[in-house]
């Protein structure tokens, strides 16, 4: 099966198993809103990619991985348009949760997806135990304090910021997860693979703040010019337009060189390669366009 | 060491392991201010004293089931807390969270403490893979849909909500957990320990009613009066306080009646026995000065 359709699948599997007939309908509701239709679903592919590379034999752990990374993203995605910090009103294209539902349900939609990524890890890594401890190490890691992503976006709640530190724990920490929770998943060391993941998750930062300075908002789906708004950190305020662009190329070529030795080494450095070029085509475009 | 000094060591253990240095220092003092001084810490020393019971051989085990569930309330406390739900200025009798720091630093903290009550399980089931597996089925069904806490907040979302469900799900799904964990992290069933926790749940959520209409902010830490406030079912609004306090007696007689067989099933159940009637004395005492 191709991977787009087996992630959503899986995701599709844990929504089914935790949100029964006896759970709350409204928050039933709130949570398949969040998760479903997703984005690029970017950070379970690029998990399930470094599985492949690996050599996975179990694919239901390497699917409780992805899949428990996906639900962490979106809990971040959930608890950050809330009024209280970004105060969004649009996302995927459609209105927040906290729009959508209420400000209490979007609050316990985060939750209950935190602990909902957790108990899918649990269940899918059940034939193997040793894996469990590896992939909860590896992705407990990757949200929580001092350098995950709720460190990271508590970086907002500082008076002074470095910005890398703040990306590398707001975007790169559940990017360098994705790659070590492949290799995890896989029974490798997963060590190895966080270099790759962190250059790949600073990579996505520095599009996304582009993206705010070029986009629309009916091309990416959620409102642009935030970084400005909110007076955010931003690559762009940083390097300018053509610097981050360049710094993007940078971080491409560091991540694709980093790719530790494994039989699908050179594939899935293709596979990087393409999904780079077919992003920065579409921010030179949207640039030209704007 | 007596049970409460070690529980407090262990919460702080695992503070200083997730709040080093290079954590954003706001996240981590709110995360710190969420969690200490604590409560009565009942949910932890109900489990230590279950592991205990089962003679449990592993005290690190027992530590981070115990610990992983005091998060797990407190982060709870937190969120209830906040403008969106019960709009709470005060907690054991100081500032809730997000009137001693701010809304978006109470959100992350409860975000924060979800994640590192899973990373501490996983750190201190180390040594034991299969336990860990058995910790985490239980501690994340208490938390998550369909019927842990986070469900139970959710149903003050819904239009009806039945009495017995909704405080099952808010408060005696974590006490089931703190029963069910204390018996995995000695290594036996936990499922026949949930009628205790369950029990002693219900008890203590009929004793928050009751100490919500006779307390005073001054006795209990918390302001009163919140449950008429807020239109809440109540076990006192059902039944009247003298039949609450029945209420209340019978769920104790259930759970001691409850306890598996096990060596040490007397002592745990005089406890419990010793417990509640200090509860119903002060209960009474606080009605008659009412």
């Amino acid at each position: 099966m191709a991977t787009a359709a087996r992630i959503e699948l899986a995701i599709e599997g844990a929504l089914t198993a935790h949100l029964s007939e006896d759970c709350p309908p409204r928050l039933a509701a709130a949570v398949r809103y969040a998760v479903s239709p997703g984005g690029a679903r970017i950070r379970p592919r690029l998990c399930c990619a470094v599985a492949a590379a690996c050599a996975a034999d179990n694919p239901h752990i390497v699917d409780a991985a992805a899949v428990s990374i996906e639900l962490l993203h979106c809990a971040s995605l959930v608890h950050d348009d809330l009024p209280c910090f970004d105060n969004a009103d649009l996302r995927r294209g459609k209105p927040t949760v906290h729009i959508a539902f209420d400000e209490r349900l979007a609050l316990l939609c985060g939750d209950e997806l935190i602990v909902m990524a957790f108990e899918v890890l649990a269940a899918g890594a059940g034939s193997s135990p040793e894996r469990l401890q590896a992939l909860m190490r590896v992705v407990g890691r990757s949200v929580g304090a001092p350098n995950g992503i709720i460190a990271g976006q508590a970086y907002e709640c500082e008076p002074g910021v470095d910005l890398r530190a703040y990306q590398q724990a707001k975007t790169g920490a559940l990017f360098a997860a994705a790659t070590e929770a492949g290799a995890a998943a896989a029974g490798e060391p997963a060590s190895a693979w966080r270099q790759l993941g962190s250059r790949l998750g600073e990579a996505y930062q520095v599009a996304d703040d582009l993206l705010d300075v070029c986009g629309h908002v009916g091309d990416i789906g959620k409102p642009t010019g935030q970084d400005r708004l909110h007076d955010r950190p931003s690559a762009v305020q940083a390097l300018g337009f053509d610097g981050a662009m360049s710094r993007l190329a940078t971080l491409i070529d560091n991540a694709c060189e980093s790719i530790p030795d494994c039989v699908g080494r050179e594939p899935l450095a293709r596979l990087v390669r393409a999904e780079a070029d077919q992003l920065e085509s579409r921010l030179r475009r949207l640039r030209a366009a704007a």
